[in-house]
């Protein structure tokens, strides 16, 4: 007699304000897939726009020939944006709803960012997560399932150390120094260059279009660290200066929880990602505060943690 | 035989992004009439929008009783948001149709707000004004024609020391010490006072709505004045940073002209008006740098300066 074993599927999602990644597994980690699509925060679009785009996306794994036949078991699912008991309510009736229509059945679990963060690099689900992307926020999870979070006010009330702060610190140099306030800055010439203007008060009529997104001036971080990495003064004292903020509010999250004091911090973001003088800043005054803790740069995406965290929940179902 | 007198009549404008003030003074100089507007900001509502809020306060002066049967002579008008030529020629275009439907005729001058609001102050076109409301910007005026700025590049890329800034760090301040990060300071309680909030956390949904203006977030900078005044120490390190960064811009100004060295400077705007500690503190950086400065507190309106400055037109006009 012969046996026929059908390949389990587990799938990790790791939802974002600009895109979604999509990461499935085979039940022995293996990699099946990687797609991308579009946004699923329902703050950054609209709460059925953010759906249809989540549906898209499952409906390009359930018709990609990688996985064609194989059978879906668990889905992991950290969304950005979906944080209260309602918006994840919503999401799971979506899911049932969208699972009814396609006659496929799979679980569903919505995760914390940070633990599916944690979890793509350390393989554990605590620790401290520091994000430094458009915006920046700060979370610790225990082993006794404490969460705490530092930051991630917005570009209003906070975000210190992330991109936008520092693109903002960048223009508002570039103006000082135009105004004779601030010495000579490498800035300017780069600024000048990348947006093809011949003069930083074109930045003016630029900056304050409808269109201009806080992600369009978190770009200008991205010419500070180049600065930095040509040498230029102004441009690393920027980034000491959001680093040691960040670090900051770090320490007071640190300072939260005892356990925290020996943990594991991961790092992860595009501040982190691209500027290695931002992260060693930024270590550097955290293990100084707290000499114990470990900082991984993170290493693998959140989907796959995402994905990780399924195949974790599968294999606890099956030894039920 | 008897001769009939007509009184002349002068008007002065200041047009401003929440209110438009015209003062009335008969050619001896004397207060004939006081109004308040709308908005006449083109880059604060439309343009369209602005002209019919200037029409509008025109007519209310044409139906004054106060102005009845006197003859109109010249009016001068410091437009906030109307500095290019091109803004300039819709402005006088509108003006002449206005004066063609009305069928009245008076001289139209458009003035700088740096000059209406140095006139009022001074009684003199020339010198240094440093205006700090929701946003901040320095002029300076030579007697000889030259113009500078310094700042005004709004709440991205500048404003340093205006109410804006000031109340963006008192939030920041809020949410930083909310968080652990930075000590405690009264500036928490008078807030969730102010606003009838239980938790920071509660500044997050109201200050991210569309309906939030600049302005809204520059009311906090009276929040911040007030806690100074009570002795909070971090209010009062808020406001040390405020006004040395504004003092900065003046001292930037300064050196672009030998002949503001030893000038008149006029502070003007909310913020110096509800501040004397933001004052004197801007005062003190600005005169150890340049000891000849002399600085003025604004008595007068700007509008009361144009007024001035359209009854000096007058009198040229009248000695031609």
């Amino acid at each position: 007699m012969k046996q026929v074993i059908t390949m389990k599927l587990v799938l990790g999602i790791d939802g974002g304000g600009t895109k979604t990644e999509a990461i499935a597994l085979d039940h022995n980690g293996g990699l099946l897939l990687r797609l991308t699509g579009e946004s699923t925060n329902p703050h950054a679009i609209t709460f059925p726009k953010a759906m249809r785009n989540l549906g898209a996306l499952l409906d390009a794994l359930l018709e990609a020939p990688e996985l064609k036949g194989l059978d879906w078991t668990t889905a992991a699912l950290g969304l950005s944006g979906v944080s209260t008991e309602e918006e994840q309510q919503a999401v799971y009736r979506y899911l049932q709803e969208f699972q009814k229509e396609r006659g496929v059945a799979f679980d569903v679990s919505l995760l914390h960012d940070a633990q599916i963060a944690l979890m793509a690099t350390l393989e554990r689900e605590e620790g401290i997560i520091a994000i430094s992307g458009t915006g920046s926020i700060l979370f610790g999870l225990t082993p006794e399932g404490k969460r705490y979070r530092v930051g991630g006010w917005g570009h209003l009330l906070g975000d210190e150390g992330s991109g936008y702060d520092i693109g903002l610190r960048t223009l508002k140099t570039i103006m000082r120094h135009y105004d004779g306030i601030a010495p000579a800055t490498g800035l300017t010439e780069l600024v000048l260059e990348a947006y093809g203007f011949s003069s930083p008060t074109e930045l003016k009529p630029y900056i304050y279009k409808d269109s201009v997104q806080k992600s369009d001036i978190a770009k200008f971080a991205q010419i500070c660290i180049e600065a930095s990495e040509k040498g230029d003064k102004t441009a690393a004292r920027i980034l000491l200066q959001a680093a040691g903020e960040l670090a900051d509010a770090a320490i007071a999250l640190i300072g939260k929880d005892q356990w925290f004091e020996s943990c594991d911090l991961v790092t992860t973001g595009s501040i982190f990602s691209h500027s290695s003088f931002f992260s060693r800043l930024f270590q550097e005054k955290v293990t100084a505060a707290y000499p114990k803790i470990t900082v991984h740069s993170s290493v693998q995406s959140p989907a796959y943690g995402a994905a990780l965290l399924a195949l974790k929940r599968y294999r606890e179902h099956m030894s039920l």
